[in-house]
């Protein structure tokens, strides 16, 4: 999919403005996800500065002539002026917003650190340009929680070509192979597959050490009777989409079979309760209330998922409810991964992964790929 | 290389505790790789405390199991105490800070944000727990900047690797072969020789496109008379590795060779100038001045390196110095690329980069391979 298109970042860049408090004339937005998504700037350093009719973008040396490219073609960003940084970013942002008599700026409080918001405070006092910082939550996230169509397109694409890399994947799987090997195998088949680059470090958790979730794969040698999580994911057009299957190497024995079932189970709960409306806490308990049914309960130790786009873990959170991060209810567009687990420390686990959009009725599987028990 | 054991990071925790301030009861460590460098807890999640008598880590679910393990192993952090963190990690911190009776707490103002810092000034205020909190700078990164006997070590074996790396990778390079195709041959080569993973988006980048200095590799086809920029490394034991190759596809054209000495000269230059004493300053003016003298003097707009080690960008920046960044003189122990190069828009470039480590009297060359300009 390509990215999206001038007037596809023209309607975002409303959107961040109809929720942008009045008393600000600016937003400073430091995350890189975000200033990909008002921008088309893809680069790991950038600075942007959203105004009432403009589009502000800092990019150092490194980035200008790819800026300068992207601007020449359909995908343009709307209103863009470019302001070349010749050493310090926080440098240029005072010049620009000196420039263009910004006084009251909103900051993204979750990715701006204390000492570069001390140094922008303690500048543009020393050199009175009279600039006020005020930090924000959450203005651009809020916008992305919701995919437009371009988006769409590239989540649906980016969770499709990983039926590929299953499959590969599988063929990789036998005893006498380590977990390095295997992951090897699998990274080579998201590049085949087209990704940019794999979303997260692949996993790859054997015998007891799939009792960790976030298991490095090492040099342990697969062996007959092992329980295998294999975890990874592409991104694709910068979009991020991620899979988790379980697979017994030989016969499964009764315990393996029982908990694979559980969470298989677990998973289809969680998926058949997804639909606009319903809140998060409630797809999260639906598959919770299946392992607690089981005794898994305590056996599963994260959330059920986790939104999925320019990052690879992203709102909506799907999980029990926190005072910091309470339910909120599933809007067709939403994408998330429904990824429930159970660990058993000593002896293993299991975990079954696949990505949803919500749509107007329900919800659609973006990824397609055979979910029983496979002995390899 | 195995991980530092026990008594080299008890050796690095009273390093840092003698940098702190005395009115500071202890440290709060939030940047993952400091936090390794610490406790050898290499999870993507943690806080770590530092206070005079003891190292407080906390962890969520998915890291319990695995710090357990490292506590009985020689790897073992001394005087760690391990806090589960049920929930929110600013939660678990300031239970901590509560029971182990912290009243005046330094964190990390390059990494802490704003909305976090704000959520602990306000949270302590409201619960009355009577918990300071200030700002510190480069605590843990002053004592990163020299590596260790074992850092070394790491670092070394990461660098040596490298070769067998580069020979695969020139053995990708030929005309019809796209630029992505390079990429997977010198990703595979890396999981080959064994690192973990890439230590940065591998470059790839031929013909005008390696005018690019961050160019991410597409669907190019490399043609001859291209030059191609090689620019890769790995991970091994968490340490980082870079190195740059440019080759030519077939004869290179007089003009492209003229370019490439210029470079080579000046990577000579600069590395011929490491030695304990000369600042950062200095060895970058020694690659600007040759290459200022061949009139390529605005075509080479980055710095001359950066400091390799659980980053693969770190202390020290050897490069101009800035207000915020001032030159440093060198000490035996500092890692760091020497990769000056030269960019002319619409026609290519050229990167020659290895890695260094500063000796007593000089520098040894880490990484080894040929950096004649070689015609594939």
């Amino acid at each position: 999919m390509p990215p999206p298109v001038s007037s596809v970042l023209a309607v975002r860049h409303q959107r961040v403005r109809q929720s942008l408090d009045s008393s600000l004339d600016a937003l400073v937005v430091t995350t890189p996800a975000n200033i990909r998504y008002l921008s088309n700037h893809a680069g790991s350093a950038g600075t942007l500065v959203l105004t009432a009719d403009a589009v502000h973008l800092m990019v150092d040396f490194r980035y200008v002539a790819a800026v300068a490219a992207v601007q020449e073609s359909p995908f343009a960003c709307p209103t863009l002026r470019v302001w070349p940084v010749p050493a310090s970013y926080d440098e240029a942002l005072l010049e620009c917003l000196k420039t263009i008599g910004v006084k009251t700026a909103g900051f993204e409080g979750a990715h701006l650190t204390v000492a570069r918001h001390e140094w922008l405070v303690t500048e543009s006092s020393a050199r009175a340009l009279g600039v006020t910082f005020r930090s924000t939550s959450r203005l651009v996230e809020a916008a992305r929680v919701v995919k437009d169509a371009t988006e769409i397109g590239s989540l649906r694409d980016a969770a499709a070509r990983l039926t590929q890399v299953v499959d590969r994947a599988l063929g990789a799987v036998r005893a006498g192979e380590t977990e390095r090997a295997v992951t090897g195998a699998i990274e080579a088949a998201l590049r085949k597959a087209g990704y940019e680059r794999p979303a997260f470090d692949t996993i790859v958790a054997s015998g007891p050490n799939a009792a960790l979730p976030h298991h490095h794969p090492n040099q342990r040698v697969l062996a007959a009777g092992d329980l295998v999580v294999l975890d990874f994911g592409g991104v694709l057009d910068g979009y991020c989409c991620d899979l988790t299957r379980t697979v017994s190497i030989g016969a499964p024995s009764p315990q393996a079979r029982q908990v694979y079932d559980a969470v298989h189970d677990a998973q289809r709960a969680a998926i058949a309760a997804v639909r606009p409306g319903i809140d998060t806490a409630a797809v999260d308990a639906a598959a919770r209330s299946v392992l607690d049914s089981r005794g898994l309960g305590e056996a599963f130790g994260h959330g059920t998922g986790h939104g999925l786009g320019l990052d690879v873990h992203e709102e909506p959170r799907i999980a029990r409810p926190r005072p910091d991060a309470p339910a909120v209810p599933l809007e067709p567009g939403m994408v998330f991964t429904i990824e429930p687990g159970a660990y058993l420390p000593g002896w293993g686990g299991v975990r079954i992964e696949d990505d949803v959009l919500v749509t107007a009725t329900g919800c659609e599987v973006l990824t397609s790929a055979p979910r029983e028990l496979l002995a390899l």
